[in-house]
């Protein structure tokens, strides 16, 4: 088979590990000369290719390449922008073919959600058409752990890892202050849909009374009176209580509570999160003092605090979608298969891109305990192994040596640009 | 001399690294037992010592108080709790002297800021007079870093670790982003009267453009106009910008922007930090798209991420303390002293707790930039040495394995209580 080059994008929201992906996917490139030319990245994900501006890897260094295992964010830039469906924007799919076959670039490799499962198998679909046959090849990642088929997300372990272990310092911390202070604390984590991260929270609570202590989901609908008198019989047993709560959590009418009718002197909705108001409802109605924290990036960029089995699980994906890009195999995604749970044993494996795209992975039912305010021991044995390990990158002058590269661009060849 | 036993308390807010001074004084205490007796730790604090609610730390095991050196927050708890003055209310200080009298206590060491520098102080001054003296040794602690005379304060090293490190994160994050999504991203610190954490996000600003490029300290009044003149500029010129902001930044005339009149819908005054108004701030005026995070009790808990500096330190003060004890050291507190920048060199000496009670060290200003908006390099030359090192905990189930000391209670002595 002819040697062709292959593309590769970031795309959506960045994680802590998804340029360990890029680390494995390049490296693996590297190892397949006879097969894969050079990877061109996307600079900013997709508008990379359908801009035409294209960062050539080749010219990175190989311990250059080895840093991008434990930098967190997107080292090629990412992109919030999802292609339009084929019937709405054909020009899109062909422009991209044709940065394709102007640059030689055989395999295609997006590295994203369900978003992006489904533009890559739409371009597996349109490129055979067009005459130009693309190998397309998913790589799983998000924070939110919602992508189906695959057994996780990486990306997922290590959010998960950092707010276990944030809610579990801090309330030590506020353990300490409760008899004179602060007896309440409240995280926001992100997670808008599904709860996978605010389960993982719960991670931290591994005997009775540990924080957190209680656990807002965004799969139960928000009751006010039930929540306040959890939190008030946690107080009153143990001192204080710490919460861990989905930014997307709703209130029974389905209606987000950030976006509850708050707002600021001007008549702006309100600039908050969802932890200040639950710290101030607790405040107005049981009167505890509260401090909260709201993690934002600070969660999905820690790779300070990634998790091992998370790191080595993005690393995988990259480079088993190179193995099976180069055997051939289209319109599939390299995704994480569970051997077993104790030992913790995983595979990558490919899964059709079909069975993936625009699919949501809700957390089961079973996973949140009757109540609806914690996990159960079932959701804890899918959780645990994933924040197994440490995994930390080297230091200089007291801070995490990042890497950042050089990005250079490759020659544009087509005369036309493309307006994104 | 006859043998006494010691009191120790902790005081105010907790840090990752209080526990390191307590490991450091009980270790300390143990290897002279011809000269202390057993360490009693005060229950919440100084409260303890007044309820007489002591605990006996000789009923933990040497792996337990080994395990405190890297445990956050306050493992017998602690207190806002400020002794008033001595006219006004001399009870308090009776009361103190008649616990450590029923209890054969000689030492008494106070692990706080400056408000607990104070105490110790008076508390050597009247146990003089009340025919009962007490050696009273102060022992640094504290996230502002706003005490006098020490070189620096336990407990900032690690907080300031943990903020340029997450900035640094969360920057790496928005430049990723910024093409078409977060161009903004605000990380909001603590600090409220001192700059020194908002100076430390200043750290992962090693080169132009890097991240956190605008800073705003307590001691530089707020400039509206300058300020978003400065963050367009920077969005301009490197695609996107991370702000370090304090909680305690103030407008022109001295008034904190956090209590600057912000309303919920129900008239409350607003709920969130200063991150949410300055994110809001740079939406309405410049129209980015911004992000922000309150870090709150994470970043002062975070003993994941500790400087091994800051643990050091945070032992020896505690080891010092100990050994100024039983030298019949009087009235003193230990304090960290710089002996040289390049390579960092320190040690632990003796001060006077009257030159550092009440005192608060604010940030130089030859330490902020000239245009307000960032550190300079002399400021850069204090900072690096404090957040050196890494000093990880040990990891159980992927998380850390922090402990949690039995804290059995001292038989209590006297008949009447005492209220607090």
């Amino acid at each position: 088979m002819p040697v062709k080059n292959a593309f590769y994008a970031q795309s959506g929201g960045v994680t802590a590990v998804i340029n360990a992906t890029a680390c494995g996917l390049i490296e693996a490139a590297r190892k397949h000369k006879n097969r894969i030319g050079k990877v061109y990245a996307g600079r900013d994900g997709i508008i990379g290719a359908l801009t035409e501006d294209l960062i050539d890897t080749s010219k990175e260094s190989p311990a250059a390449i080895k840093a991008l295992r434990y930098t967190p964010a997107g080292a090629f830039g990412s992109c919030r922008y999802k292609l339009k469906g084929l019937e709405e924007n054909r020009a899109q799919y062909e422009r991209l073919i044709a940065v394709f076959k102007a640059h030689n670039i055989g395999y295609f490799f997006y590295n994203g959600g369900n978003d992006s499962a489904d533009t890559a198998y739409k371009v597996s679909q349109i490129s055979e058409k067009l005459g130009y046959p693309v190998i397309c090849v998913g790589v799983p990642k998000t924070v939110d752990n919602d992508l189906a088929v695959t057994d996780c997300c990486p990306g997922f372990g290590s959010v998960a890892k950092y707010v276990a272990t944030s809610i579990r310092e801090a309330g030590f911390d506020v353990a300490s202050m409760a008899r004179t202070s602060t007896k309440v604390f409240v995280l926001e984590v992100m997670g808008r849909h599904a709860g996978w991260i605010t389960a993982a929270c719960g991670l931290a609570a591994e005997k009775a009374g540990d924080a957190p202590q209680v656990l807002l989901f965004p799969e139960i609908a928000f009751d006010q009176e039930k929540f306040l008198a959890r939190v008030d019989a946690v107080v009153k047993q143990y001192g204080y209580c710490a919460i861990g709560v989905s930014e997307g959590i709703r209130n029974a009418d389905g209606k987000f509570l950030s976006e509850s009718g708050l707002k600021d002197a001007f008549g702006h909705a309100q600039l908050g999160g969802v932890a200040p108001q639950i710290a101030s409802l607790i405040k107005d109605k049981l009167g505890y003092k509260y401090h909260w924290a709201v993690a934002d990036y600070l969660q999905r960029s820690a790779r300070h605090i990634a998790s091992k089995t998370d790191v080595e699980q993005a690393y995988a994906v990259g480079k088993t979608a190179v193995e099976l890009a180069i055997k051939g195999r289209n319109a599939v995604m390299a995704v994480i298969v569970r051997k077993s749970n104790k030992p913790y044993k995983w595979t990558v494996e490919a899964a059709d891109l079909k069975d993936i795209a625009n699919k949501e992975k809700m957390m089961p039912r079973e996973f949140i305990s009757a109540d609806g305010f914690h996990i159960t021991a079932k959701c804890r044995q899918y959780l645990a192994p994933l924040i197994a390990g440490e995994d930390y990158p080297p230091y200089r002058n007291g801070l995490p040596a990042y890497v950042k590269l050089k990005n250079i661009a490759v020659r544009k060849k087509l005369a036309a640009g493309f307006k994104v």
